[in-house]
């Protein structure tokens, strides 16, 4: 047993009414006097309610958050907070929200509030991230790293439910990924257990409400997480908890394969995110679990299954999610390409060495029809 | 669900060999140019042998070390520090001796550097303690918790046995008590898990080597532990990890009436501290169980029993920890002493609500005659 393990400290608040109650106390909490607000659009009415405590002129708000954090947006948020003298960020949204805040943390130096309304988990992390030229930019700073994080159910119930699979099955992803991750350490991989039973617990839960509101089995198997807004409520809590683990996790772990594979696939083909994930997991997870079997025992214990491939993948059809990469619109010619290019970010550290072969058999199984 | 979570900042290498391999690099990570050493005196070569690399001349030795941290001799301590304009605390030792290092750091501000010898889990806490008039001072300064801390298996082997035991036992009541401590969330919870399975293997491969090393099961009954110094390779790594974590989640958890009754026992009547923590656990354990059937579970899990109960009871048998405060010395007009005590110092944060009778009960049946 040899590992190194590094925390970063964390402040989290955890629990149903906790934006409204613990909001004035965790601003003073940081000594803040004014606060630049930083919210996407459609959480801007929450985020003003919330902040109905506060006097409007000490407030600075920026709601101009888009996707992927564009550095023309960020750079407007930048400047906005230095010209109103902003002494903390608040941000209330998903990834793309916690994002921006970021960008303004690492310029600024400002201490970040982040309430999350998805379960990207982004604000545990001192990751941060931007686009640029249609080019995506990452870096790890221990300033971008939120000082207070309120993880408020209430907030994440209200996403469509497809999102809420969609981030959960991206969360997912992470700690399955995290037991070999670079970082990975003992620590790291008894959170990322705790992660997978939690996320699994909440998305069974909430497949099993949405057949029961869908009636009719028929109904509910076309697409049995799409028809409603609004995750159950005991399901809710065991996705953000499961959410707010696997961001930890991964601040911990770092990312591996299968992450790079779906990077490069959203990157070349515009594929969507969490499908993306859904679809490469068990692929991956497929081609690891000769060469990690204690990890693959651990996986599958916490899955709740005898067998780590086969519980992700049952997990995944309960859910609805895509099997193939041909369900999301990848052509038999783009298979080459996709291998291609993700021959060349060859080497990655993987449990089992990865080549070209390695590469095609996990593309070629994800993509689903004979290519 | 509805919790706070707050952690302090980390860095831990643990591996074998890892106090000489590390050393260098993680006192110049600190930026420090002159070390305080503090270590006990049966560590002192040791501790010489890991600073060979640095100039003498940049090294300020203290190796009076005393057990439970007298304020005088910390005094000393702090002293020496200042006099030789020390900028970073290396501690090479046991509780006292990480103990000492924290007086220092709360004095003088400067980083510490740990490297502990036992299982006490102390270089994982940001807490403090001394010894002032024979009362017992402690505190909380994140001052004081170790920026770096290199778990070296080969220096924790060292110990003897019994020691080692008795150090593993004490760790042990923290992981067991923090699944329902005041400051218990469900990841400290998560980590009590990891650590509760860790020192259980731990203690059982190093009983089984004893046995193993005894030849008849006779001589091993008498007493499994007593006869060797040095922990086997497989259940030193096992244990001190399990410790690690022990001390990181008792930092997130604190203690209960667990940790109160063996304080009230232990001050009174001197009785030695970790075979108390063996007698009244599983008696602590019983009276909960009732009201937190979750952790109960789970705790049994853990122990790879089917009874939380009977499962540490089983393991403090295999191990040869006494089961009665008889065994320890305790009379039986000492135990009505001991019920007032403990009474006098109610109400104690429990699961299950503790009035009189509860005190009673858990005395009397780890008295463990008809009183």
């Amino acid at each position: 047993m040899q590992f190194t393990f590094e925390t970063s400290p964390a402040r989290v608040l955890f629990g149903r009414g906790g934006l409204r109650a613990a909001l004035p106390a965790e601003v003073e909490r940081l000594g803040a006097q004014r606060l630049i607000v930083v919210a996407d659009p459609a959480h801007e009415m929450l985020a003003r309610e919330a902040t109905a405590p506060f006097a409007e002129a000490t407030i600075a708000w920026f709601t101009g958050v888009e996707q992927h954090v564009p550095v023309t947006v960020a750079e407007r948020a930048v400047a906005l907070a230095r010209q109103r003298r902003a002494d903390a960020v608040l941000s209330i949204g998903g990834g793309s929200t916690t994002g921006t805040a970021k960008i303004i943390a690492r310029e600024t130096g400002l201490p970040i509030l982040a309430v999350p309304t998805t379960y990207a988990g982004t604000e545990m992390t001192p990751v941060w991230g931007l686009t640029r030229g249609g080019r995506r930019e990452t870096g790890t700073d221990p300033a971008v790293l939120p000082r207070t994080v309120v993880l408020d159910p209430d907030l994440t119930d209200r996403m469509p439910r497809r999102l809420a699979v969609a981030s959960a099955l991206h969360a997912m992803a992470h700690v399955i990924e995290a037991h070999w991750a670079p970082g990975a350490n003992p620590v790291s991989s008894a959170l990322a257990d705790e992660a997978i039973r939690a996320l699994a617990t909440g998305l069974r839960s909430l497949t099993r409400e949405s057949l029961r509101e869908a009636g009719s089995p028929e109904a509910a198997l076309r697409d049995p997480v799409a028809a409603w807004v609004g995750t159950p409520i005991a399901a809710g809590e065991q996705l953000l908890y499961g959410a707010f683990l696997a961001g930890g996790t991964y601040a911990i772990t770092g990312t591996g394969l299968h992450h790079t594979i779906c990077h490069v696939l959203g990157g070349t083909f515009r594929l969507p995110d969490a499908a993306t994930h859904a679809v490469v997991l068990p692929n991956v997870l497929a081609l690891n679990v000769p060469a990690v079997p204690v990890a693959a025992d651990r996986i599958a214990h916490a899955l709740g299954a005898d067998d780590a491939v086969a519980g992700i993948r049952a997990l995944l059809a309960e859910v609805g999610a895509p099997r193939t990469l041909v369900q999301l619109g990848l052509r038999a010619d783009q298979l080459e390409e996709a291998i291609d290019r993700v021959n060349a970010v060859l080497p990655i550290a993987n449990p089992r060495p990865v080549g070209h072969a390695e590469v095609r058999a996990v593309l070629t199984a994800s993509f689903g029809e004979a290519a």
